[in-house]
């Protein structure tokens, strides 16, 4: 089958011909419908290097995928050839609590894992290709619905991760309390989304792209401002002077982080999910008593289902480009060009 | 001034001369704004008499109230006069736990509160009436800005009594739950707008009238079904032979608790808001493992203030009637007629 | 290999020589170190019949077990021949969201299961027996140091049920709080150390058995009571009129059940496990407000987990009685006559 | 009557007669049991001086009180002279939501309260008197039978503080979670005490001092550890290499802080409730995934109750050393110069 593979770190991705896959014990084998292009996948060709990571190419990029099930390995059961099915991405060891949870994204025990401290498309082969080997068939989430198996793929990560950002923080988002959403991109834009389907939040997005407020305020934004020396002061007037219960940095740097700090309300929550690198100096006086200072990783398993739950009652909508599989290389130059609308999605 | 009074048990209600409220020491006057006529007043005409209750006759009607600050009484902070607010109707002790937390209506000490399990238009004066006094100031609740006075009155309890019913399940309403309505009336048709403005949950109605029916479509169910043999098999096919995460009966009849239990999902709440009088036998084999059952009275305080704000917001509206002061006693008669549209609002 | 086998619905149990199990993909073969003996079996061997349940004998009997890690099937990972487990034994169908979280004993597809509505012991073989096949590696746990497996074998029923029990009331058992135990038998006697060490709620425990009333207080209970017409005034009064947080009936008989009702605070729970057979008329004055009523059923294995630890450190002990496997026909015998001390647990 | 006060900023104590205060409507004057000395003043004396903050002195010291009722103001209800009561020390508008729910110390609305950002012996006058006005009859909390009113009166702060930071991370102590207390001081000889008394976490005390590593022992740690190199180690090596759940550092130095970084596990509370002034820098790869880093500040009311709930029942003891008044200023220089066993309480 054809496969677009990370031959080597800081190379360009290639599509090239290995063997089809085969399902052992508790294995699957699915037929992709799409897989997503992500900004991480740029990152992890860029950016890393043979001896800092304990494993490495060649692999199959994808981390965000979706397809139908085409060969179940021995033991396997409740799924049947032909159902559709969206993979979650994380995989862990399968034994440690967070494993038996569902919360493979915080495994315990990496070194357990099929490949240490990864996940498909990020150490073991993704779904850039024509079938991918799921390696635990508890990976499989079927896809309810309604839901369109193509446009379901950018969820597995870039819904999931907002989703389990905003899920953590429920008990503070209230009628009455405002979420800000600092960064509308391709996760921003689906917190918004989620913020109205699932709370009575006010929501406030902040990004200093003129097109992405106006995406934010079509998904449910009721103010959307542009950074700067007045986003915190607007943001505290919108607040009646208390700030934000709940504020999410999709961007992660420096001054989004300090923004993050200057708005959010005593006993509120500041969740970076972002990795522009930036740092926020913690300490005592630093932020109003008792706020929360949390990163946050991709998300569980069972919030993937309610993720897809969410997307096929229209709740939910990705923007997506398509793309065929001998096109991939071309996503990922037009991705890293920024002349992409929505997500990429390949498709063989 | 004119009040609206019941003047002995098993009467009707009189509207009468009385003097002026004054407010003692942390106490206050409000001018009414709107006082909701509720099928509950009739019931406390008609079936209540002497001997049964420690408290009694003469005393003003209307527990669902608004109005503007008046006269402030000794030692109130943080209301000034005009000011626009409603009236948290249930007055417990002020001193146990309960009403520290601000849940008067779960009153350890009931015979510690100014009338032993009373209430504002239940004991004590309520807000048919010019003027009402209202017995500590804590029980006042400033009206969020774009909130009309009179439409807010029906609020404090028509829409309190859902939202805490829906609130104190909200774990179990997660994208891909189902929630039940059994009685789209006053209170139900608001618990549909609830569900729709602070969860993801797939609503479902029950109720025996059509236009009930239609009205629970408008208000964001998706499913509206008449009570009958196929209603328990309607809801247990849309939610995947499952069953219903949470039921919620605004009726309260031997059949709907039966329907209820019919439909609750293993480890759901069947909560029972409804007075209708009937029983559900309760026993291991029952009903599936881990149902919450319980009941419900009216709500917290703070949980007017988030009632409140979503209406501000347009998130939540009453269907109301407004009459007079001087035509309080043809509201009585046309609610208990069953031709009115909507709550009835007496407006002095 | 021996195994202590249920023939026929309504028979005694029999020793017979089976083949030695053999594990398949996914599954394992633990040899087996303790196998409780609960009232529960004696029900399964009395009370059930033919054609009531889609499945029945013959099946070795044994739902509590621990043993060791004797053959892996193929695909396990993460354990390690000789390693000691417990054997968690309610087995769903795995793909449910219930069984995913651990949550098998509320399987929402329990046809999907091995074995309909089963577990180990209870249609399925169990571990009565030298050894035991466990169909999917995900039902064992391992021990945790210092605990010896003989005696740990009752935590996996006896101490879980009142484990789950306990943990989903935590949010109201705070320091101030009351907890009744009512029935200080095999589970009883248990919740009362989980109580004493997981909450600083005071422990009430109610048992017309002298000997289970001194067990009570030796084991954390403030406050031992016999059943009858003081009970309900002597707790009200310990509580300051308030009533009990939570109670916790391991009986489950119409008297105890209307204990339970009579000294429950409002928003407290009201928790039936026992399965005597009693029935709660509830409806809306039958129980102060909001009391929440409920059955549980067994545990999650992540809380197994926990019991497990709880037990390990000392906090959890368990009066145990041992016999031989080829003495397992008089220890039910025993049991059926009252004269065992603590739990049988039989020890191949 | 005598007061102990701050007549100045950067001076010491005096004590001085003053005019015997009295009662407005709402208010209540106490007879003071026991007023104890904190840290906190001796940095009020020498650190804070006018221009910073809008209050200042003279004013009476003391802010950990109780007392017996002596005097009620108009309107008081629900308390008797004599009535023995800790007074809850954070004293904020009492109209925000924060205040509404006994959370006076995150009060969102300071300008609103008798003294901004106060509370009493921290611009109002406080309790190291004869007498002492309480400006709200809701800052009075009963003490239960069975507690000496002076030695209750740490409780007020050194028990409320780690009480409010531990209870606010309960659901992750559960059975198998471990927790750091770092610096095992007036406060966090405490933290030990309630962790063993609410929960069945295994504790980790840190601190350099050998007596203090004892006093851990005692109060319930299963290990005491001096910090350095090896802290680190050794706490990941208790905890399966997983690190704490809970890490409360009641010191907040940069060491202690980096420390506690080291030993978080994935999804834990890092809290800092010391004030020696470090700095935590946080980004994305600083700390575990999900890591909720926070500060906290005091306590609730109902949270206080909760506290001398735990010390009724003698599960929560403080080391008092008790002053005549006339001694008071000898108290603060013994506290100073480290000589005394415990806390310092004044007893007029």
């Amino acid at each position: 089958m054809r496969a677009l593979r990370l031959l080597e770190w800081k190379s360009g991705p290639e599509l090239v011909e290995v063997p089809d896959p085969s399902p052992g014990p508790g294995q699957v084998v699915i037929k992709i419908a799409g897989a997503g292009a992500c900004h991480s996948d740029l990152h992890l060709m860029r950016d890393f290097e043979g001896g800092l990571l304990p494993w490495g190419p060649p692999f199959t990029l994808g981390h965000e995928n979706t397809g139908w099930v085409h060969e179940l390995g021995d033991g396997v059961r409740g799924l049947s050839t032909g159902q559709p099915v969206a993979v979650y991405g994380a995989w862990g060891c399968g034994t440690c609590i967070r494993c038996r949870l569902g919360v493979d994204s915080y495994c315990e025990d990496p070194a357990g894992a099929p490949v240490p401290s990864g996940g498909c498309g990020l150490g073991l082969d993704g779904g850039m290709a024509d079938f991918m080997l799921v390696p635990d068939a508890r990976h499989l989430v079927p896809l309810p619905e309604g839901l369109d198996p193509v446009a379901a793929a950018p969820l597995t990560d870039a819904g999931l991760t907002p989703y389990h950002a905003i899920r953590r923080s429920r008990e503070k988002l209230t009628p009455g309390s405002t979420a800000v959403v600092i960064g509308v991109g391709g996760l921003g834009h689906l917190a918004v989304q989620i913020l109205k389907a699932t709370t009575a939040a006010r929501i406030v997005a902040v990004d200093s792209r003129p097109e992405a407020l106006r995406l934010a305020e079509t998904s449910g934004a009721e103010l959307a401002l542009s950074p700067g020396d007045e986003a915190a002061e607007r943001i505290r007037a919108a607040t009646g002077g208390r700030g934000a219960d709940v504020v999410l940095d999709f961007v992660g740097a420096d001054a989004t982080l300090a923004l993050s700090a200057g708005v959010v309300r005593s006993a509120g929550d500041l969740t970076l999910v972002g990795i522009a690198g930036g740092t926020l100096p913690f300490s005592f006086f630093a932020l109003p008593y008792e706020v929360s200072v949390q990163t946050t990783y991709w998300g569980s398993r069972p919030e993937l289902t309610e993720v897809l739950d969410l997307a096929a009652r229209g709740l939910l909508t990705t923007a997506c480009t398509t793309f065929p599989l001998a096109e991939a290389v071309e996503a990922y130059r037009r991705l890293e060009a920024g002349t992409l609308l929505g997500r990429a999605v390949i498709t063989p």
